[in-house]
């Protein structure tokens, strides 16, 4: 999927959410268990409720990878569902890959060529090499790990570097623009620092942002909205736990459909603010 | 694994080889691919051919990903017979995972219980909440990225800290030695910066350190016993593609097993000179 086919798809469900599937055994309501396969069985039905009101999915691989084998075959049918009934939606492996050139150049034939993922996330610490392998396929891309919503961030991305004072995040963002564009590259910065999108926006002003930390990890989606916003919409907000497991019970796509709507609510009047209805 | 152990089993095999499991379904020789499993079938054979020449193996989950479901398999396989059939040997996956703490917990899931890897690598990008979730599993290692080989490690590892001029991969170091010990942590340093080892021994001169990049990548394996060594060997090299496919024909194995002996008697040499043995 492109640029323009992804802010067409906003405009349509006026959203900009991204409904994260961190679909984990442990917590999947009990009814699922029986089935013969409880991860598929439970994405499928969260997809089917919430699908007209994001335009965005996001599988995170660990969560398949706990479960060997059998997690991949669910991440597999995850992907082909969507990919078959609902083709418009921007699907994007959570897999904060990253290698040396010869590596990432498996991880994204894993991706793109054995799965149809439209992006992947990757990790910028290995560099040039690590990443450019992902954007060597059309409307494919990468999504550069720049500021992330953990506390662990704090840890070396606002390192200033004592040539030019920048921190390490606005390096990311600054050198990653000499191996891609806004077409196949976006980055992440996490809801819980919408403080430095202000900044973030004056270096990339066109690039889409994928942000996650609303909802269970405390990011505000207003703040976002108001530091983040371009004039494309620019942002996918990812919200996975306080959607998927609004309930545990039978009831839990109803209340998946019921939360994610409050989502969209919101993201329509901040659409709409900006004018880009 | 612990850290005595291994240090036994390089004393006992003379050699701190690490074998690079980078299996490629394009690259194997034809007549294997016939079998059920080419993959599997491939790793086997490397693994009866050189298991008496090296203390580890280094599948790079990459390859396997790139196959999907039944790459999944081969992997699972692999690190089973290496388990049952070599139960003292060290198995790295070799991974670069890492995300926020709750995600990380579940890629630990994957390797360590799932899975019975010894040691998984990790991308410090996201710092620390990313990292410890792999370090509550007893004789389990994490093997973070410090000084990589490839291109893109000059992107930002080399970056100086404004504060205190240290590099990046110096603060990584520095830093993540908070985070746990020389029982459960060792370092990814790339051969290719092999006069980098010296410094790094200053900062981390009890840690075994993973090098990757002798062969293929060019780097040299006196220069990094030399810098790198330390009393108790510290050092694991790994070696993918100079073994593995050293031949490309039904003498694979055999071709295999010549090219880990060569590096082995470079390394028994190498340890009789330091009085390792």
């Amino acid at each position: 999927m492109n640029r323009e086919q992804l802010f067409e798809q906003i405009k349509k469900k006026r959203s900009f959410l991204c409904v994260g599937l961190d679909s984990d055994i442990l917590k999947i309501p009990a009814h699922l268990k029986e089935t013969s396969d409880p991860i598929f069985a439970f994405n499928k039905e969260i997809i089917d409720a919430t699908q007209d009101l994001c335009v965005a999915y996001k599988p995170n691989l660990a969560f398949y990878e706990s479960l060997g084998v059998s997690g991949w075959e669910s991440l597999e049918k995850t992907v082909h569902y969507i990919r078959e009934k609902y083709p418009e939606q921007f699907i994007i492996a959570d897999a904060k890959r990253g290698d040396i050139g010869n590596t990432s150049n498996l991880y994204a034939r894993a991706f793109f060529d054995r799965m149809d993922f439209d992006a992947v996330t990757v990790a910028p610490y290995m560099g040039e090499d690590s990443v450019k392998p992902f954007m060597t396929y059309l409307d494919k891309w990468v999504i550069l790990l720049a500021l992330t919503s953990n506390k662990g961030a704090f840890d070396f991305q606002f390192i200033k570097n004592d040539e030019n004072g920048e921190q390490l995040f606005e390096t990311v963002l600054k050198t990653s623009q000499q191996w891609g564009t806004g077409d196949n590259m976006m980055y992440v910065v996490g809801a819980t620092k919408a403080e430095k999108l202000e900044e973030i926006r004056t270096i990339v002003p066109d690039h889409f942002l994928l942000v996650p930390g609303v909802g269970a990890q405390g990011g505000s989606l207003q703040e976002v909205a108001k530091y983040g916003m371009n004039e494309q919409c620019g942002l996918l907000v990812n919200s996975s736990r306080g959607i998927i497991y609004a309930s545990n019970d039978t009831d839990f796509a109803e209340k998946a459909r019921a939360a994610a709507m409050e989502v969209q609510v919101d993201m329509e009047e901040l659409l709409l603010e900006a004018e880009l209805l």
